[in-house]
């Protein structure tokens, strides 16, 4: 099942941001405004802005305001791929040239800048006071994950509580907010916007977990960048964390790091990863944050958009890229 | 006469923005504090609180109010310092090494994103929807006008149009929103603050081509980087724009840009600039912006953050550094 058959009511809605995405970005300077563009073209799953609309649903729902903080949510997190491509120094997104690839590092700094922006141009049509606070507090949460993904590098002695704290901080809370946000935007309770966020929370952990799972277990071809990439690029995931408590797989990562040949040494790396418990337990604890996220959604109100968060979370937990 | 000389009733808060500036960029991650406080300790004349402040006299003053917008109107300025030595491959400013020089660029886009993000923190504490706005609004500017400068690289056949539209965006709207969002923090009327705005945009336009112009006529020592700086990473101002309607000269700065020893080369640049009416010309634009924000100054209600303010825009006219 497709993600976008969850929410059929929301076809059009979804249609009317993706517009208003592109449109949004539209610059007198033309290398940015292609090379946004270009980004917004290589598509993605747009969870961000269905999370907002679909959380909307819980309050008077208008597109005309909602969208603002969809179109916001999901620029937010565009610019922070940018200029996380840059850190990574990563050639290929989704199977499409990277902004920092096709052009350069300060054109993808530049770009990012602008995206974000003009997301907060968008946030500002939002007239309460709190949901600014939520996001700007979300935003510095992103800045510090970002960081911590960039000192945590190619730490193998990095704890477990490190690197869930950097990843709620990278997705989960970007998530939660757009849950949170898209909720107070349509004027729902305090009760139901901040049940939104938690379960935005738990979800957006268990996606994050699973994306870093699925760097070893997917295809190239359904990734759109090499398997591995993450551990190429030095960064520490949680299936790394629990096979390299094996030591002689330890030494094997810690070989890599040093390769002068690290795409070739990759593959049975990967190979071990997949053979060992590690993808398991990992599955595991994505599990177990999808059923806090499942336990946060009975206590709301019952409507068409809460089977639909239902789907989409069950959906997070079995998808295969 | 020192600037801080001219508003002495405000050097208590002054120094409390100061304090509150350090304890805003504390982070948890060494590397990003440190560079920030490296930032907050090389400097700078702090205009842009200076200009909140005195702007928040014309309505109801309360420092624990409008100290939010002095705080996040630095902080963006300081931001986008960092973004920018990126972008110029600059080594010094303000006699300190960059972040860029002392870390690396990968710290520096993300050290500015973080100062960024607190900014935005910050004015959130604001609960006023046309403060956002302004805002926002004013950081897509600043993008812009970021952009426009790197396009605008090396360009000799750029507009004098083009150069103004270029620091309207780079400096002077920052200011200009400076002095209307700290009256507006205030709750000064609209009449009041929509010309605040007006005073502060015709006195950025002169601050930056005053900046422009030292760049040429103060000493390295001054300036705390190599005269000709600008010129030497690219950038168009407008001494040059008028030095370069001379052919030959035009002639000479070309060959500055492909020259192997464009350090030594700049020195007889500086010289020929010197030696014409180019910064006369200049210096007589700079003062025609003067003027204009002596005359929405008159407009305003007589009171003693006027007479600061008038004060101030005198001495940016006649600054040597």
């Amino acid at each position: 099942m497709k993600l976008k058959m969850m929410y059929p009511y929301l076809n059009a809605d979804i249609a009317l941001i993706e517009k208003e995405l592109a449109r949004t970005v539209q610059a007198e300077d033309s290398v940015i405004e292609e090379a946004s563009l270009h980004l917004l073209k290589a598509g993605g799953k747009r969870i961000r802005p269905v999370f907002v609309l679909l959380a909307g649903k819980f309050g008077d729902y208008q597109i005309d305001t909602v969208k603002y903080v969809a179109i916001a949510l999901e620029l937010i997190h565009m610019a922070s791929l940018v200029h996380d491509d840059v850190i990574d120094d990563a050639d290929k997104r989704r199977g499409q040239d990277t902004i920092k690839s096709r052009w350069d590092n300060r054109i993808a700094m530049y770009t990012g800048d602008y995206i974000f922006a003009r997301a907060l141009e968008m946030i500002t049509k939002i007239e309460d006071a709190e949901a600014h606070q939520i996001l700007s507090h979300t935003i510095v949460e992103v800045g510090l994950g970002e960081i911590e993904q960039i000192r945590d590098k190619y730490d193998l002695d990095q704890s477990l509580r490190t690197y869930l704290r950097r990843i709620k901080r990278k997705t989960a809370l970007l998530i939660a907010s757009s849950c949170q946000l898209g909720a107070i935007a349509t004027g729902a309770p305090s009760s139901v916007h901040k049940r939104l966020f938690w379960f935005g929370y738990y979800v957006g952990m268990s996606f994050q977990i699973t994306d870093d799972i699925l760097d070893f277990t997917a295809t190239a071809e359904q990734l759109g960048k090499p398997a591995g990439s993450d551990l190429l690029q030095g960064n520490i995931t949680l299936p790394v964390l629990y096979a390299i408590q094996d030591q002689a797989f330890r030494e094997k990562v810690e070989n890599l790091f040093v390769s002068t040949n690290p795409e070739k040494d990759i593959t049975s790396i990967i190979d071990e990863i997949k053979g060992s418990d590690a993808i398991e337990r990992s599955v595991d604890l994505s599990n177990r944050y999808l059923t806090k996220a499942f336990h946060v959604l009975e206590e709301l109100p019952p409507n068409k958009a809460k089977t639909a968060l239902h789907k989409i979370a069950k959906f997070i937990g079995k998808r295969k890229f």
